[in-house]
């Protein structure tokens, strides 16, 4: 295993120097869920068809915060994203799951911008559900694939 | 159970109207894990004594993002928090586990900015910790307590 | 009529001190109108059916511009908003009408965080549209109330 | 017509794919207006001369928003832009014009940076001006011209 | 001497918990220094007259710099800021000399945010003349004074 | 000398228009200090042993504040930063020396970047000790030597 590159030699951090690292078309593509009570999941559900649509805030949230990568975690490169897209599915029961897509044409990976915009995205479903749902827990928040740069083809494997 | 308080009458998003709501100290706690490699472990407890300190860099972005959080939350009211305060530890094998606190005096409470603390604090170790290790998982991000406001005292109960 | 408030004794700007005005509840209702194709219109109505929903982008940005305002515009003071609301009504023509409303218990009112909201809002239905309508016009934009503070309640009087 | 661009196949918002299409020089010019009292626009006149120039400061706004597109309008791309101007007129009555130039070399083009930039400009002139006059009115804020892209060559046309 | 209040018992740093202490009007004045060729300073002197004001634009960073201190400074609080006002001297040779204030009515000061005030609208005027200069010095930026607050007045002394 | 480059033919303030400048490799170096009263250099350095690193929250601080720069100072181009790295030193007595080095691959120069994260990461240390030291100065913050791009080499020279 190589060292941590974030550090410099006074052993603190700092942003990677990718000055020179070739410009490549990369995606990453992340996952995440959040279990809640089935009332809950039920209410989301509802809403949808009438009374005001949960996920499409959460939607909102999670594509905009990977716009915002770069600020907030300290050590990531600004980059220009070239498409984000995010997707629901749940099991019916008591757990949305979240995959989100995140791509550009840059030096360095968008696996973080991926994994931000699911956990946003989740706690945003928190965020509109906490009154009657406080116990929600996110959870398996990882990233599921990415491809391009030097690192290359990556795909997680479950333990 | 109450109807989803984010919604208006025409059915889309609203910022609930906490105008006429008491200021009342409030507190919320969070927590989260992530877990990894344990070689990966072993690379942060060895950095932290001498080649540079994966959780000082966390725990400075989980308390900037917690100051960000009407930003990133797009229902979240801005709250001027009075503190906030974050904790590691780990099971000296594969997971680190942080806690949040964060502390206000205002008309609404501080869930989320506890919340998102903790999730870009573990995040940021993921990003820290990436080049040798892209098999992370962030899980079990949840509210632990809350206190104040007209909601009172949550404590979180194991399902 | 006064001098203008936001300039000192040098002639630059200056954000005005506010410090001892008393906090009192304080709203503010702004309006505006993009007129686009027909066409376009139509478009918008089948997307909520079952396409893609507009103006709950729009909502969404519309509401995050209010939080925002401070950041934007150069001399306004933040505000900690308690409420922000986003309507919509059109005259199933060629124009969609907004109306924001913002609230806030604080020194000095929200009258632009409402008109942010409101351009904000229309410009990103500008933005999701575009690619069918370059056209679109973004008009009639202006406060319709105000209340709360020293220099009272307002009412728009149409010239 | 073609189908909304922003939509995925849930019928939610996404970030528009961009990765293939080609670097090219892009601009875009947007204009609007803003309608006030005549005493309000003599004393920017009077301003600009000696007590405080209302228009630098909307100026420097609109040049600023430029740069926040992507924060402010949900499903925007991030855009490195490589110029920005704004110009004002007025009629020496009631009504000061503006007109906004945004250039980059990118993927996808700067009309709403362009429209951004004229909104929030006017919008600091309201700021600035509305301890005297709070019924000045935003209007005919609208795409003027742009160039670059597969999209091509728009000139708005009067309706 | 005290100890260092920003950090926690794992001698990690901490938002410092200001939940208790009393709400107060506080002030904060701060100074600073730009060094530049004489040829620079008769530019800037011209430029007010008829060429462009960089002090209007430098006034302008300083102002909104002072509001988005929590997002720049690592451990400060967010304090909505009830007055913000930037004044320009110079020696007429080669030196402008600046000077902030900054007011609230909040639990802790805002020495920080006259001082980042300072810094930055004397950053923009490096960045407005660079073109010609880029040998300025920012130099002695330092605070003046303050009140307010359990800590009480403070007067800057030179050494 | 050449007329200052920010102003339009109105004479008001624009962002420099680069669009067909060439993408060069950019690295820019800047420097600062500040100075303090002995304990606090005593406290600064048994803090990095044992009771929380100051200089580890100023080092990040610093590198986020250099992906600001667009934000912060109102005409800088945003530029995709590719590296960012900082170092202290202390003269054991009474000063920490920093020096910022940001490199990029762009139309536009890093200067300001560089400038603006020492100013922060000095600002950060005064803002950790205030508590115990309010009479620290910043001073002496310039370039140090920047190159690419068509103004070329430049190195500071001691007046």
């Amino acid at each position: 295993m190589d060292k941590l590159t974030h550090f410099n030699d006074q052993n603190r951090a700092k942003m990677v120097d990718v000055t020179d690292k070739d410009v490549t078309s990369r995606i990453a593509q992340a996952t995440g869920k959040i279990t809640m009570h089935p009332e809950t999941l039920n209410r989301i559900h509802e809403g949808k068809i009438k009374k005001g649509d949960v996920l499409a805030v959460a939607q909102i949230a999670g594509i905009m915060a990977a716009k915002q990568t770069s600020q907030m975690i300290p050590m990531c490169h600004l980059i220009p994203l070239t498409g984000v897209d995010i997707k629901f599915t749940d099991n019916d029961q008591d757990t949305i799951t979240i995959t989100t897509i995140v791509k550009t044409k840059h030096v360095t990976g968008v696996e973080i911008e991926a994994l931000l915009a699911a956990q946003t995205a989740l706690l945003t479903i928190y965020d509109m559900c906490k009154a009657i749902d406080r116990g929600m827990v996110i959870t398996d928040v990882h990233l599921v694939e990415k491809d391009g740069g030097k690192s290359g083809h990556f795909v997680y494997q479950e333990q």
